[in-house]
């Protein structure tokens, strides 16, 4: 069995990587290259997988589950650009796919390691990116 | 392959354990423990896993799993009140696990056993369970 | 110029008028009539006309208006009973249509008179109500 | 890892079965089996398993995924009606669980070897299937 | 006070007009002229205005309001070809906006005087369009 | 009768008052004033007041519409930091309200003065805008 909690937050960033030239991060990221930044407002699913506690009926008391994702990911990310306040991108790129990455691995290290992990990350409602560590 | 119909039905609940005091339903549930009971409109995604029939292109009619979600389900628990009009949670708290834990019971004993089934039940927008029998 | 701010609480409620006869409320409220209650997921979206303030480019700040709509609804019906749990339904059904008017007499009364005020309330994803106060 | 694009798309269909005779096309699919069509917003979303590239923090790049839907799917059948304009369904039958089986089988046939593919494909916001080719 | 009763039909349709010639239907109508038809989920919210009655707390009951809905537009349009099978639509250009204005009518024709109507009907999540009779 | 297009863009923006100092910034607009910028998927839906017209039954060919909505909205800001990349806001803070009604100037300069607008636009889910010129 599973439980998801769904969150969002709201963050600037910008896609290009230093090594490539202009031509080539205009090429491969193309609008996403605005070096002024641009933003999103990213939802996030993060399902956790156990047993039913038969005293509390809650595989995971949910509200505990939100404060965890309030504190590592949102105090985090919420309102931040990406890519000049958060040191887990200074060399990573921020696409949705490590922004996700992050998440599982900030989520994985505060978890009780009886649960499993499953993050969902929307960047748009066109696109979004499942990881579960694997 | 497999096939989902979404449906969705309204519910009262209360959280609590009666061997629990009140003090700790109150540190556990917290509003949910409200002994007059609050409610929410409960989405349910049934999942069936099967082979597609060739003579009809359907893996399973939805109009007649349409009827069993309606019949096994709607039925039992649209416009009720979990703890007070459903023998399943006389002794099992309709947290929304549990509530998927039954629901999807239900379905598994009149579906045919050439089925997979699971199940996915919203309690809000943002709480929601999966659960494969597993 | 209007702005709005969407906000949502769960809440049990019954519908019944207790001048009516049992046969009576039934061929009423069907369903709704249930005596141990039913609920919803709430979803309630304010509205406030005004003139943008120039020097905050706000018409009103909306971390405000949240603040409001949690300390005069939120606080007031989420998780609760309506019938049992609020003054307000002691004599009133609570019908959607009742809710929203009465959520409109609350906000109104703490909403500065430069301001125009319209609430549109869902009680599940096909019922609704509008209401301005007219 | 995963990654996701949703896409829509327009037809028309009818559901019938021209080996059997009226009174069973009617019996099994109903008002699907008009002689005139009926139609649908299809919503597809296409998944996408394999690594991130370090290089562009990239699992695919989601504009050629994109572009790729866009040739092999939306050309193909958006504003279309299946039945009539579409070879796939000369001789099988356009439900749902079959589009999906042919999308899947359009998108498998283009795409680089090294990635995995799912479909989700809705037809209705009640009714959808997920097909992965097994 | 309004309320608002959501439903929604499968349609197929085409948009050609017949004192056009071919290249004028296609330079207008674009993919939409396609003679073999498409289709689209429509949503239609039906709005009524009026006052509460006291004695139940309804404006109008909507359970009421939704047969109203499923007598006089779900039956004529649901799975149905608007062109072929509807005769409202023999000299008239089966847009949204005609669409909505056929609805318009037939609900007008069947409800109390004394409510006012508006209805608002999508076409794809990103066409909608508004008629209240003016 | 209105007609009503829905597009969206992602642009990143900070809230700020450069006549404040520092303290007031902070009180007024909060997490909005990061400095770094944050960002957001917007949501516009347009709405045009008109007659049907009786040769095409469109009150306006929404493809035109649409392409209106791109070359003065979607190219202006969509991927863009809207204080720094766009003159409209050089002098006026990029609240919600501001850019609403900067995106009804831009399209009233390009729309046939026959047809009325307003506009709704998004912030967030929770937060959102109506401007109608007035």
């Amino acid at each position: 069995m599973k439980v998801c909690r769904r969150e969002t937050f709201n963050a600037a960033h910008r896609l290009y990587n230093p090594t490539f030239d202009d031509a080539k991060n205009e090429l491969i990221f193309g609008k996403c290259n605005n070096p002024n930044f641009h933003g999103h407002n990213y939802v996030l699913e993060t399902w956790i997988e156990g047993e039913i506690d038969q005293e509390t009926g809650y595989l995971i008391d949910l509200k505990i589950l939100s404060d965890l994702i309030n504190e590592e990911v949102l105090e985090a990310f919420d309102h931040r650009n990406l890519n000049l306040d958060r040191p887990e991108f200074k060399d990573l790129i921020p696409t949705v796919e490590n922004i996700a990455v992050v998440i599982w691995n900030k989520l994985r290290a505060k978890l009780d390691s009886k649960y499993g992990l499953e993050v969902r990350l929307w960047e748009t409602d066109r696109n979004s990116v499942f990881y579960d560590g694997k």
